[in-house]
């Protein structure tokens, strides 16, 4: 049987971090996904004035003083991508890529980083277009397969798909020099559009057409509708109330993803509400 | 004619100082009141772990912090008290003691240290019982008027009345030995209940009863409802949307007096939004 966490906390910006603190501080059991460099855009800010207590600041600066903090409180980054979560009533299933975790709340802190949907992506979505290969490689099995991947990370996902696979393409939309196994082609193109009739049945590239029965978009984030099905959205944003609660029990969002303004500090203090929310939750459900 | 601010904003804590920082940057015409001390609270705090980017922090520290933020951008503080904010449709009023400032936008960020009102206090607002005794001075001309100073400030106020009261008695609720007009009567004693029929005709103390036409109640803050008439308040807390918005256009609000949880990450989170939901205001009302 899996471990079951309290809190699963999604995404090491600075909603996932402030909500990662305050479960510290209460003492739950949880896990934090992400990264080690916190968020790809906080480096990337060039003049922060807004985060009270530091004034003239930068994303650099800020990305070392949240590090330190979360390292003093002895708090580890997973550094796994979690590509679906399912509600199963008393819990959540969280879906990293051939493993399944385990925990009663989860907060969805994972920004708002989309990449814009190619056309016919959400059409197809579970009729041939999937965002997880790992998770639903079987059903490709003899099948060919082509995986759009947008960082070096989804190569290690292409490897394991060309076992099962009849056929793989691989189309990097990232600078470096894939590293895939020999049997699986690689095509340096554009994706323009996915096509099928029920079910996919092509991939559109700028230069090019490929047969595929399935196509993989392995994106750096997933939109939050597709990470979890059922949550209300609008504009692209969760949907959630003052206490951060999403309209799925045991499930709080905060941060970029639930709206304007992208802001650290409003980011910050809708993570520690978020995780106060879940402390309520689970002392409620115990 | 009054100067008229684009932002008035009402306290110095966290949530005010947040705001200010913002207001600063979005280059809008804007007052801060508060105390130079920032918040009484803040620097009782013994350690605080969760504002993130200072772990292992404590209130007097996270002061020092905040206070070189504003001072780094030129934000001073105004050290008056607002005793009352009137709506006037397109601009809001605010009362400080014989000034009158005007803001096109308030935010309300004075937390939620009230002092509990004792027995008729509530019943006889505005039929005896008041908050600004340099307000209301002029209509106790000739009448006694019985003063509850809550600190070393009322002194300044129980002196103007007297000058136009026939009697004045003052009852300092501190500790340091009050220093008044001779002609006012100091009493140190507990206030218990103010009685009347359909005005205020007595004050009853724990040691004694005295006649008077008024009592003014000079406290550290004013609940909100009393603070602005008409604003929508709920369990002492101040009804908001997450834009920060109230229920009267144009006032914002933020930090602990919007609700709990009271921690300063929270607040400062709520300051920014509520700045930015004025200037968004601002410059939809141009």
């Amino acid at each position: 049987m899996n471990m079951r966490y309290d809190i699963a906390i999604i995404g090491s910006g600075p909603a996932g971090l402030s909500a990662s603190i305050n479960a510290k501080i209460r003492n739950k059991n949880f896990i934090l996904f992400g990264s080690s460099e916190l968020s790809p855009k906080i480096s990337k800010a060039p003049k922060i004035n807004n985060y009270l207590g530091f004034p003239n600041s930068n994303g650099s600066e800020l990305k070392e003083h949240f590090k330190n903090h979360i390292n003093t409180m002895d708090i580890t980054i997973t550094e796994e991508k979690v590509n679906a979560i399912y509600s199963m009533g008393s819990y959540f299933a969280l879906m990293v890529n051939d493993k399944t975790y385990e925990a009663t709340t989860v907060i969805l802190a994972t920004g708002v980083e989309f990449t814009k949907p190619i056309k016919g992506e959400e059409e197809f979505l579970g009729k041939g277009v999937g965002y997880c290969a790992t998770c639903d490689a079987p059903l490709y099995r003899g099948k060919v397969v082509a995986i759009v991947g947008y960082n070096k990370e989804a190569e290690e996902e292409a490897n394991y798909v060309s076992e099962l696979a009849s056929k793989v393409y691989y189309i990097p939309m990232y600078k470096e020099e894939p590293n895939v196994n020999s049997n699986i082609s690689i095509l340096k193109d554009t994706p323009i559009e996915v096509q099928g009739d029920t079910l996919v049945s092509k991939l559109v590239l700028k230069e090019t057409t490929i047969d595929a029965d399935g196509v993989f978009m392995l994106k750096d984030s997933i939109s939050p509708a597709n990470l979890m099905p059922g949550l209300q959205v609008e504009d692209g944003h969760i949907i959630v109330d003052r206490t951060m609660s999403t309209n799925i029990k045991g499930c709080f969002a905060a941060g970029d993803i639930v709206g304007k303004p992208y802001q650290y500090i409003k980011s910050a203090g809708e993570g520690l509400i978020a995780t106060l929310s879940a402390v309520s939750y689970l002392d409620k459900n115990k």
